[in-house]
């Protein structure tokens, strides 16, 4: 089995090996976290369907905490979780798995998170009865799928860089999550930056770049 | 010349002859003015460029009442406005000429209708400031360009029926208005309806057979 | 399990609470089905697929008036329905399930509405020989897959507001819907008004939103 | 200049050599016409805009039959046309050009052919006023743009093979002809054979074909 | 059950009835054949899949006459068989269930037809080969997947009118036909017509309409 | 000329007041600027081609700092620039009017940023040149349009958050921008976000929101 | 069964027959491998899954040498394997099926080739650490889902022709490969040449034609 | 005026220096050949519009070869050319300047080329009357617009590889190339690879690779 991991990507780029585990063998699963035990190394796997997490063999997947929900699993245990101010809002309910994979990923790096979800703008009371938390995130990361009016909405409100993740939620014209995407895109509020559809991952390692920043100058 | 009209449209639909002008020659626009001239009827030209209105003969210019902006002519004069209580909604300056034919359509069929633009969800209070005002209009036409969000938001807050109008505003993904549409569309409040981008025409006819259910009640 | 219903939509908005079940896991619709039985309200679930359904826990289940056809499940027992004037319109047999969507959303909100099926374009005297019944709705939903000739050959008959609603059916380039949706939104006949693919949800909502509209003139 | 034409084409497939003058420059075409002059040949010329015309060598501009409604020229005169039973509709005045291509290219080939313009389907009765008329005809190009419902209902009501010519006419969705198209593929009517968007040459073409088949039959 | 046939459709426009079975639910597909069953009518079904017919009632799918590698069942029995002058191109082996699609379907209308298949243009020579058999056909459906260049090929060959079936055979850019329906309306060789992806329906039901033609005219 | 300007966004978002010129007329912009100098303003003009430049009237033209290579203008005079450590790279001369537009807008807000351009990844080496100036800054903006492939490069090489500017630089299938936008979204380097097609004034807006982050922990 | 197969392509252009199995059915397969037999003749198939693979007769399969992970089968056994000087250059491990499938094309037809996974620009240092083993290589075939960077990155550092393979690996905006296949194409890098997505056989079947290239020319 | 080429590309990838001068201004362009120039390089500038030549300064002017119709400079004059077997052949006379584009980035590298025009599969047996002429080469650059046939006709009878260059020449389906590019990736005919829309010096480029590789073997 070849496997050839980027094991210096976080000295490099800050933010430790993850891998998608999307169009990956159980054989090529297994062999990295197999790679990855034997050199002590953390590793967080993304989009492992239960199915593919159930076909592992059973000492590998008991060495990882797996939460299907978000579909992640984590290599190394729980670490201490610093405050990030980070908020993570998420318009439906069908939105909350992208969310925790966002949350997920923040905790591997070592950041806590606060989640709000169900604030969809259809009842925007849900979202403005919060307006006071919400404006005191440092960093916001805001998750939809079907119009994704939320991220214009968000954005308008607050001082804090707003990472958008659109979402596959929804049918005919939102299917697949190209109208939320370009949602996110075209918005017409200054400030928001957007990451690939249900990529919650890449949003939180985007905000963890961001919190170091921040690590660096103080 | 072959014109061939459909003269009966309105004591079959309950919507006076209008005409698309936008792929039409010099010749088949003055002949269609001379035809509804001679039958005595009032005529509503969309989408007239202003080079395609000084191209007309100068007799069939002056019998019009040509608005530049939202790029609309009408033959037959004012009529008596109704109140109709109808809200125009326009989520930006460049969104202005499309509320404006929505306007000069509802006035062709008789109805007044108020005009609030620049309320875009990206400064959330010029739409809040005005919540009483939108909720109290019995039919709204929102015009939002770019990424839409306007649409949800508005179809949130009334209980009206919503006629949302994509606008081709915008750029890159949001560029030709399909964003817009798609945002309408996929939009997460319930009872929006949508029109072709740009088609502040069409959302003011619905509009009127709307209305026009109302007063066959009373 | 997190839910956080917008329970005072119906207030707002005139319409009530209703549930996209697409992409809810079976705990989180049985937490919601709960949550409204806790609170004594009534609730519409949409797309509730027999096997979903199946897989709610069987006191969940036995609150639910569920129909598989339009995968539809309502929570609170019938109500009196008030004759509406709504006509509903489908073009083919395969249009039948969103066309009984939106007609269970129509009772679930208070109204009867009359269905006629089989009413393509292919075979035009289908359409009609019940000319004088369809002009006589006071609102007509149309409900069209394929290319959605329907649409624009009805809102050319009739007084009515017609509102579309495309349907998936058909398979090349029609697949997926697109088509009977540009169908509606390209339109030649004035009035048209659109709703996303499927949604026949969506069109009944807007349909009841105009019905009360004339009910608050009166 | 380098000319390759197909000058055997009328003998190999019974169509004479046509030239698609869209994308070539003003010394091809007249070397085109002038190797067609030369070999006593006759030539159809198509979407030869006016400004492509006017800068043609006046020897060469002279001697050629143009139209600029439909942006056709004839090379080598007009010829005895035989009746030919084909009937072109064309659903609004915008579609005019498109359906006079296939006319002049029927002319071309030695085929007479009845125009009907207006036809569209949002005022049914225009249509369905000249139905014998219609029912009549041998064969049917029908030529349409917006939402192109046109195809369906003429099929739906003829014996004779209709061939649907999709238009750009329209705007929003229906910018380009892909709607038209697509409604034209999709068609609930069986029968319907499809030609590329603007392409009345085509439909011209493939008609002339298959009246040579009834020839090659009697 | 709700059903409403068009049985006059023949009478009509030639063309039996015949039924899509794509979208339609077992209890649909077996209460069409029993009306026509009932009506002592003849009934063509097309994209009825193994799993759908197994499903159909013993005693519905005993009357029909079914074969899986074109999906079609026909109720009524064999009638006789014209000679048509009908050729049947596949470009490849997985191109054949559509090919078979078009010649069940004109076999139910009473006309044989003669296939000819694995002539793609890869291998120019299986094509050429043939020349003057295909040459000498009346009529000739085309059916071609990937990307679909067997349709101008042999349109540059031949008199006879040709109708392309582009199928969804391929992958990559060729997945779902897009790229061989658009490569057979945009052919550089005239008189191709079209007809939707896989529809082999479609493309016989044309050329019923064309024999029929020349049926009339002698 | 109506107005309604968001004044109060920099109290509440911490982004001053800047206007898309796109498809806004000149009379609306000239009403804006005046707008702004009557309150003592600063306002930023971003997508003013020349000729709309032109077009104000001198009075307004003259109180603007225009430029014409990023087609931006400015009111209210530089003001003192803070080092910011953001690095703007562009992968080609033709993307320099998009990073300038970044710059320029840097620069509105008080922020200095040092540009490097020409570093497309063809000539890897000019990239690996400059690596430890490159992974010297705090924050990068990466502009680039064809197939997009410096924003990955970069993104694996830095600590730094990257923010991707996809540009419509390009032709053929790279026409329009879609393909770097797609490219920015799918990269396999973790940590980039992405702005819309061309749009160098949100990418720069997203970074003083993430430097003025710093500041706020500073 | 049918079977037309192309013999004699070896002869005419130099490339074995070679069999896409993706839409084949069972008996179409058997029946090809047992012509292959019967004449002779050395066959590879492609995109053979393991499930349509073990649905084959036991005899026939017997007689393949198949590979799950490349889903491809060799008839006739291995040959000997001249060194080519191809390198095959992989993104990530998901990748490796259409690598794979690419060396064993080479393979089947008599050339070697090394393979180098996991070089993706994510980890920049992988591909620079082989840099000369690369620059060595005579031809090149990349293959790379995603944001296919890797194109353009090693296409600016050799001198060898690079052939790109884009893969359909990747999720959201890169969902079927056409991201990878649109970055391929757009490349700012010269001498790029692409295939169709997935197509592992196709780029080793152009590197063969590229080889022999060099031996006609020694 | 920063300008940062790469002028070591020749001695790493053997491609000289080329500019693609699309989106470039005049001051940019200028500045290029001045430093090329300075440099005593040669230099290729493809998609220079004569207008865009005609705005440069003439003592720039002056020192390049500029062909309009193939929209192509170069700075360095002409070079002895080698013979190189490679054939272009284009299908129509509109796809003519492409077809030059790339025999003049051949001749700037050296090489020169056997150029095919009008050789479109409408007529094959323009292709087939010169077979042995086209079998003869070394190596094919196939140009084609419109559907594209032409790409897997000439790869199903030679033993070279082919490249193939889509052409945007065509309209409706095949505006702007798609089709033409979508069929040449998706050929039934093995061994062909593909550039960009238009891209015939990509082509050339990719040839040029090719033909070293034989000289590097020799």
């Amino acid at each position: 089995m070849h496997i050839h991991m980027d094991w210096d990507r976080a000295a490099r780029t800050g933010i430790d090996e993850a891998i998608l585990c999307l169009s990956k063998s159980t054989p090529q699963l297994a062999a990295i976290v197999q790679a990855a035990r034997d050199r002590g190394r953390r590793l967080l796997m993304t989009r492992l369907e239960p199915k593919a997490f159930e076909a592992l063999p059973p000492a590998v997947a008991a060495a990882l905490d797996y939460d299907p929900e978000s579909r992640t699993a984590v290599l190394g245990g729980p670490i201490h979780l610093a405050e990030s101010g980070v908020g993570i809002l998420a318009a439906g309910t069908s939105d909350a798995p992208v969310a925790l994979e966002a949350r997920r990923t923040l905790a591997f790096a070592g950041y806590d998170a606060v989640s709000i979800l169900d604030v969809g703008v259809a009842g925007l009371w849900r979202l403005l009865d919060r307006r006071d938390e919400i404006a005191g995130f440092r960093l916001i990361i805001a998750v939809a799928g079907m119009e994704g009016a939320l991220f214009s909405v968000v954005a308008g409100l607050v001082m804090a860089p707003v990472i958008a993740v659109p979402t596959s939620v929804g049918y005919g014209v939102a299917a697949g999550g190209g109208t939320a995407l370009n949602a996110a895109l075209a918005s017409c509020a200054p400030g928001v930056t957007v990451v690939n559809i249900d990529n919650g991952f890449g949003a939180a390692t985007a905000a963890v770049k961001m919190l170091r920043l921040t690590e660096l100058i103080a």
